[in-house]
């Protein structure tokens, strides 16, 4: 059965996408802990991220660059924080936090709740920053 | 005036080193939230580890995955946690962290205090199966 990732990047499932590739897709969490908090994922369904082979991992973690400069670009933040725990859903993915403090980069504080046109517009804002 | 891990980079801090390759540099925190936490660093001091150059950054990625393979050999764990926060000292890190659950991966919990013999053992013991 295909993961719940899988789905979002085949479209069976709705996101709010920032961008993607041959190789890698992001969207945003739409638990964030703070706004614009982005999962970059690979579109192979490999469980954890150390298991994808060198190529797609240096090719991940490059594309997460580019994703993170687009999110400061349009959220204001000190700077974007990385984690990447993957324990909830088996297929690798990479959080992009924007935080202010060490503490903002912290998942057991209450999730962000944020209207879906709220959602959307701060999607599409990041969107036309990792495509310009 | 260098940083702190270029210091220890360059052996005038010392530090319970896990190896090294000519971009790279992995060593035990001091302050771990978890036994076998590690960091790893490029040499190049750059704090934002978004600002380092394509082949820095790829190279200090795949050097990561090599030292977190040699952590969960190590240590017991369910996976091996990332972290870069990146606003403590301004050379940029990744935090290595063994995990059994989300929560492990918390840095406003209480640090571990561990005596210099046990962090030692843990170094030799994971320096091992960086080099195996």
């Amino acid at each position: 059965m295909s993961t719940i990732f899988t789905k979002i990047v085949n479209g069976e499932i709705p996101s709010y996408k920032i961008g993607e590739n041959e190789k890698c897709y992001a969207f945003l969490d739409i638990n964030p802990v703070a706004k614009g908090h982005t999962l970059v994922i690979p579109k192979v369904e490999v469980d954890y991220i150390f298991d994808l082979n060198d190529d797609t991992f240096a090719e991940l973690m490059l594309f997460a660059r580019k994703v993170a400069k687009s999110i400061e670009k349009t959220v204001p933040c000190n700077r974007i924080g990385v984690a990447v725990l993957g324990l909830e859903v088996p297929h690798a993915h990479i959080h992009l936090v924007p935080i202010q403090s060490e503490a903002d980069l912290s998942f057991s504080r209450p999730k962000l709740k944020l209207p879906p046109n709220e959602m959307e517009t701060i999607a599409q804002k990041i969107r036309k920053n990792f495509l310009s």
